[in-house]
């Protein structure tokens, strides 16, 4: 399943849907109408567990197009959010997940040529959060270094703790696309939270694709381009700490619990990496997509 | 005020009180038997803003202890539990934030002699948090260098985005005290979270201290025991950046909510900074106080 989390307009509340072709389900009042109790937002059907996902899967597949009376709109016509607005904790954020990136940062960041033994985790809070289309705010007495960083993130279905790697996808609820803003000159004694933590530093959307859609989520395509021009290509293939691993090697000592967000990383591209070294500025607009998962584009504006 | 979370059986659910002398007032209840309702949890008080203390305040006041029939406890036979048990984000927590504590860290952990130009962020996720008394879970397949380090919480109580170090304080709701627990061989390429983000690392309570009545934070001591022998202790009046710096510095660029916890880092004599370094085992105990708040004791358990 494709789900979003959209307004019907501008003043309406916040709903969760599915995306049939191009078409919004509204699933609450879907589910209504087929007398199911569906939620009415991403974390609430979260926490009903895997066996939700199948189920709603096959109700919508069982009506033949047909979703009930005032239950469906236009995919188009929807102001998408973030799939998860308001995450119930700070976002995990790996750093030093891909091999080029690492070079590239040791050139011009101050971190190791090593490759990581182990993920580096940090974190975004909640308030980084953005959805499709909303503006990046650059606070120009803050920083001279925004940058760029196209990531898949995982978001996790079931409670981890001390999962092994090979049942650690089972604990995934789906992906989404995010770009991991980060202010390189806020960077603190080598803590990355403020540089990478503040306000809409964490665009998030426009969708999440179920797990079963992704049975392996180590081969999508991912790039991102700065006002039309591409800065990064990759594939998830090349990440050094796969899905699986970094939900095992967090949950060996932080439980996971449904709705939290792993955001795995970052390719090579990005700003501070090039030479000349290039940053984003109000007016600028930067374009993310994963394969199979959808683009997220946000302008850059003046705080 | 001095505010807790409580429960009044082990089975019972978790309340909101006020200590007034050995007794805890629960708010909702003493509200319903003075018809005026009163929330009963800190965070829906908290979010009631500050105008909330001091109405409730003047109310327990004018009761003459007369506080209504089944509306006290004895404060002896309650079970206090983290004054917000289940935060809304990461806790916040702050670096070398002590002169003596950066020299130490410097010679003993992989950072700078140099003291920290700006506050130093880090995060421990809402999995860290524990009450009194609950047990630490040292996790001997995860680390060899369990260490402790006390300090002081501030909560905020109202929405902060950048303020002024003049205003900061007001945007205090109150204090508490933490112990930053940090696996210090869990550091990965410089980020703390692993090493400070495991689960039970962020014992907090036992009671929250409303702000009017620590007009000035910075002049506390506070100190930590290892098994009855002192291993900290210092006066909050020698952080490098004061709580109205850290409310500052922090809200620049990251929106402040009701219910987020900075804490304020510790003073010098960590485990890791003693010749030769000590650390936590399972059957040790730490106990931690904050002059004016109160005294954290907790067992160091076998994960």
């Amino acid at each position: 399943m494709r789900l979003v989390t959209y307004r019907a307009s501008v003043e309406a509340e916040a709903r969760l849907g599915a995306i049939h072709d191009n078409t919004i389900i509204d699933l609450a009042r879907f589910g209504a109408a087929k007398g199911v109790e569906l939620p009415s937002s991403m974390l609430e059907f979260i926490d009903l567990g895997p066996s939700a996902v199948t189920a709603v899967s096959a109700l919508i597949d069982s009506c033949d197009g047909n979703f009930g009376v005032g239950c469906t709109m236009p995919l188009a016509n929807a102001k998408l959010l973030a799939p998860i607005p308001r995450p119930r904790k700070n976002v995990f954020g790996i750093g030093l997940n891909y091999t080029e990136h690492v070079a590239e940062s040791a050139k011009s960041l101050d971190t190791s040529t090593e490759l990581p033994r182990e993920p580096v985790i940090f974190s975004k809070p909640p308030t980084t959060v953005i959805g499709p289309d909303e503006p990046i705010l650059h606070n120009k007495e803050i920083t001279k270094q925004l940058d760029w960083e196209v990531e898949l993130a995982a978001i996790i279905g079931t409670r981890a703790k001390g999962v092994s790697r090979e049942d650690a996808l089972a604990y995934v609820f789906g992906y989404t696309v995010c770009i991991d803003m980060s202010a390189r000159d806020c960077r603190r004694a080598g803590q990355w939270i403020y540089s990478k933590g503040q306000d809409t530093y964490c665009p998030m959307g426009p969708v999440v694709v179920t797990a079963d859609e992704i049975p392996d989520p180590q081969t999508l395509d991912l790039w991102l381009t700065v006002n039309g021009v591409e800065k990064q290509r990759s594939n998830t293939a090349y990440m050094l700490f796969k899905v699986d691993e970094l939900v095992a090697d967090i949950s060996k000592g932080i439980t996971l619990e449904p709705g939290d967000i792993i955001a795995t990383g970052t390719p090579a591209g990005v700003g501070a990496g090039r030479d000349p070294q290039e940053f984003l500025w109000p007016g600028d607009t930067i374009v993310a997509t994963v394969e199979g998962i959808g683009t997220l584009r946000h302008p850059i504006v003046d705080a």
